[in-house]
């Protein structure tokens, strides 16, 4: 220990003996300037060294990272830059393309290899020092960030052997430039290399990494992934469900617009929570309350009664249930449509199911590429399609008969007019698969008192309706009907409804009223536009087909 | 006046005289039994001179009202019914269609005419009382309430005289059978015909009915036409804004799945108020509280950061402002699109003039019948168009000049940092229109001030950014900008801003931190879809082109 600094005399003099610690401190200042020095010395042989080897460096021009596109000190180069899907064309020759950096690696001082990405293609890159390309610029290829996006210019060659890393297999690119366009950071939040993998478990979000048996990396959850989305998102296989999801929208509006379906958009914010008032959000609207709706089944009736004929939408549906299952979601996107028909609903049950048959077969003929490589990854049986016109179409009867006759125990007890549970729909499905072969069918004729109060009582049987599910590999995606298009029939069954509804009660009396006016019989269907991308590719959870998943737990990102 | 009855004695006994009033009562009941013996008798006779009808009525089995369709009674013929475009393939055969009765009237004893509507199309019907077609029949198809839907049968007969009445004005239908299938019910509470009509003024919907210059009727005004909207959408005028308001869509969706962006879906509800917080509505989401999304903004921008490359949405966009003006909607619908530029923005922008132009170009080639129709009730000039690669690109810089140089009072004292009014931006219209001959052009490089914190500043002025708006008939149907790609900068702009934005709040920080993982410069912009339709059709109020209206005032229906 040092001793105390003597207390100074009331004098105001300094004192004349400097202190034992202001000799430390002057000799520590000492050491100080004379490091500073020394760093200034290295720092000058540094730069020195440095100025040398840019000098000597023949690349500079060639490597380095871009100014922020379109700031100031940007400058367009006007140079063409291409797709990946083109590279047959450029085969010895010069090509410039943005890619991503999947993996940079520097094998040696002169040797570094790129992946590179680009949509759902990938491609190797090499760089190796020549007269041409400095040591420098290799070993600044072969150091740039992954997740980092660049521009690249270089010579497509031909390999001799096919590359397996990349989805390009037949060419390489030798590099003659490469620029970072914007940066990753690192460490990333999540690798884009495990959003690849499978999901350890099919579980609401909540479990954690696991290891897949025989593989060196542990799977990590979906929460972690979700709370990455953006990152989560850049997988392949992820691009893959949303292009096929985008797809199985553009097929849904290119079958009903030939068939003559007008596409409309039905308010989502409500005066009143119209459909029975549970599970609805509620809204602050000004100095009012308000709700999200739940269905457009009011509007797009409505506009039936409008004379619009044959009506389809597709929007956002809002439900407010506490479930948190591997199917629920607070809010999803809703295919729906609703169409007058002649004399029969089996007139609408028809176009839906060849609606579905369209969309199912146009998936695989269009959207191959992507369902392969969830398949790849998510190992499901592929799709078992029935043929054109074949739908099996079961009463709800036959389908009560065939659980029974299974003599599985979720089967036992079950009546004739008992809604479904989830295990024993998705035993029905096996079953159907099992007696015709296909994962796509058509449950009709229900129990009225399972469906809405505007579903169309069965002519034949008072205890059954004119309404219908549809399902895939067993599970559920469209309800739809025949709709009451009589203003006091449709009063009536909503006074016997359990629980009852009041025909002139807010946002009801406009709906039942609208069927006063001369309302032709129409039917229609909603289907979940998630659950069909979902089952459609067997995957495990329906987080996984919706961009930014909302349910009970999540609102975020 | 009668006398008071007398007050019953105190022993119980009956009065052994009856009173006057007893005497009168006796006879009125007497005469009651005789008048009903009477009517009685006439109902009997009636009874029988109906039989007798009935008996001599030879087509009874060709008219009357159907049993409700799908229902007990209920039964299938089987019959094709058929669309009226295809009339001309009928000519002098027999054509059966379902339709609804615009107006029905009996001419005389043995001749009704029935004016009847299926889509767009309408058709004269005639019935002539014959061997076959009995007087009653006449009676009762000329007697059907206004809006009710009809199946038809008749002959396809060519007139002499166009029909002027009809769109269909070559062939009139010689009717054999008429039923009712679905009766309207006398009266309604709105007409039709007066929905066909022009509004009374451009205002929000408050105005009273008002006598139009010449015209018999008053035109009715938008709040009654929106409390009764189901059957005030059953106009063709209606009908025909919807349609065109479709094809927007479908147009959007074409143009850009071409271009190669994939359609996505992003939350609507939001766990942050990240844009600001202001003008947005609040949603009671399970035990916390949620937001509305007031653009699909951060979401379409971080599908960029996650490599999408090109998105599109289609969806509703909710703003709690409370502008009772004629072209605010609480709900619309939004069209936005982001893309990953190479080198400038102009590139995005360039898409976006491209993309509006084809859909013009296509409103024209496609919807030219519907368009029609709105303008003959309308007077709108036709919309102009620049030619292709052509569409007028003004430095925001320029159109203040452009307004100075006009020396109208309303550009008195315009700063060149000042956002424009709506005023100065329709005289901007009116300026852009007299000088280049377009009614569609793009405004570019606005204040920076005046934009989302963001927009990328411009290069060559620190006061400007990369940002640009796009206009019809000199009103603004489009936003847009490069973004910030850079999560340093993006912060920086954000704390800057007014109000100041806090990099690091709920939901916004995972937006900002989404430019830290290599991010490729990108820009995009959003469309109101009720605005194009609007200006597209010059039409004076908003609410016109949604088909169920929100606004502060009205939720309903």
């Amino acid at each position: 220990m040092t001793e105390p600094a003597p207390v100074a005399s009331g004098s105001g003099e300094p004192p004349k003996e400097p202190s034992k610690n202001a000799l430390k401190k002057a000799q520590k200042e000492k050491e100080k300037a004379e490091k500073k020095a020394a760093a200034k010395a290295r720092e000058l042989v540094e730069r020195q060294k440095k100025e040398a080897a840019d000098a000597e460096d023949v690349s500079k021009e060639l490597y380095g990272e871009l100014p922020l596109t379109g700031s100031k000190d940007f400058k367009v180069t006007g140079t063409q830059r291409e797709n990946l899907s083109n590279i047959n064309d450029f085969e010895d020759k010069e090509i410039t393309f943005r890619s991503w950096v999947e993996n940079a690696r520097v094998q040696s001082a002169k040797l570094a290899f790129l992946n590179l990405r680009q949509g759902l293609n990938t491609v190797q890159a090499v760089i190796a020092a020549s007269e041409k390309l400095s040591k420098q610029m290799v070993k600044f290829s072969g150091s740039i960030s992954t997740e980092s996006t660049v521009v690249i210019t270089g010579l497509v060659k031909r390999v001799n052997e096919p590359i397996k890393s990349a989805t390009i297999k037949d060419f390489e690119i030798h590099i003659l430039k490469v620029f970072i366009e914007a940066k990753a950071e690192v460490p990333l939040p999540l690798q884009v290399e495990d959003a690849e993998r499978p999901l350890p478990d099919a579980g609401t979000g909540e479990e954690e990494a696991k290891q897949e048996e025989g593989d060196a990396r542990p799977l990590v959850g979906l929460s972690t992934r979700l709370n990455n989305r953006t990152i989560d998102l850049r997988a392949k296989i992820n691009h893959s469900i949303f292009v096929i999801k985008g797809g199985v929208c553009a097929l849904f509006q290119e079958f009903l617009s030939k068939k003559g379906f007008t596409l409309t958009h039905t308010p989502k914010i409500l005066g009143a929570a119209s459909e029975g008032g549970a599970n609805v959000f509620e809204v602050k609207y000004f100095d009012r309350q308000a709700y999200l709706a739940q269905s457009p089944q009011f509007y797009k009736q409505m506009l039936i009664a409008a004379r619009f004929q044959k009506v389809m939408e597709i929007g956002p549906v809002f439900r407010a249930e506490n479930s948190n299952t591997a199917r629920h979601l607070t809010e999803f996107t809703g295919l729906d449509l609703e169409m007058e028909f002649q004399e029969n609903y089996h007139e609408v049950m028809g176009l839906l199911e060849e609606l579905m048959l369209f969309i199912f077969t146009e998936l695989n003929n269009r959207y191959r590429k992507e369902t392969d490589l969830v398949r790849s990854v998510y190992h499901v049986e592929d799709f078992k399609l029935p043929e054109p016109g074949k739908v099996p179409r079961i009463p709800f009867q036959e389908g009560i008969q065939m659980l029974r006759e299974s003599g599985d125990p979720i089967t036992e007890g079950i009546k004739d007019t008992d809604d479904l549970s989830t295990p024993q729909e998705k035993l029905l499905g096996r079953l159907v698969l099992e007696k015709y072969n296909s994962d796509f069918y058509t449950l009709d004729q229900f129990p009225l008192a399972v469906r809405p109060a505007y579903t169309m009582p069965s002519p034949s049987n008072p205890e059954f309706s004119n309404s219908y599910d549809m399902f895939m590999r067993g599970q559920e995606i469209c309800s739809g009907a025949q709709r009451i298009h009589d203003a006091e029939l449709l009063s009536k069954r909503m006074r016997e409804h359990d629980p009852p509804i009041d025909p002139n009660g807010a946002g009801t009396k406009e709906y039942v009223d609208c069927f006063r006016y001369g309302c032709p019989p129409h039917g229609g269907g909603g289907f979940g536009l998630e659950r069909i991308v979902q089952f459609w590719l067997g995957l495990p959870n329906i987080r996984m087909c919706s961009l930014f998943p909302r349910d009970p737990q999540r609102v975020a990102p």
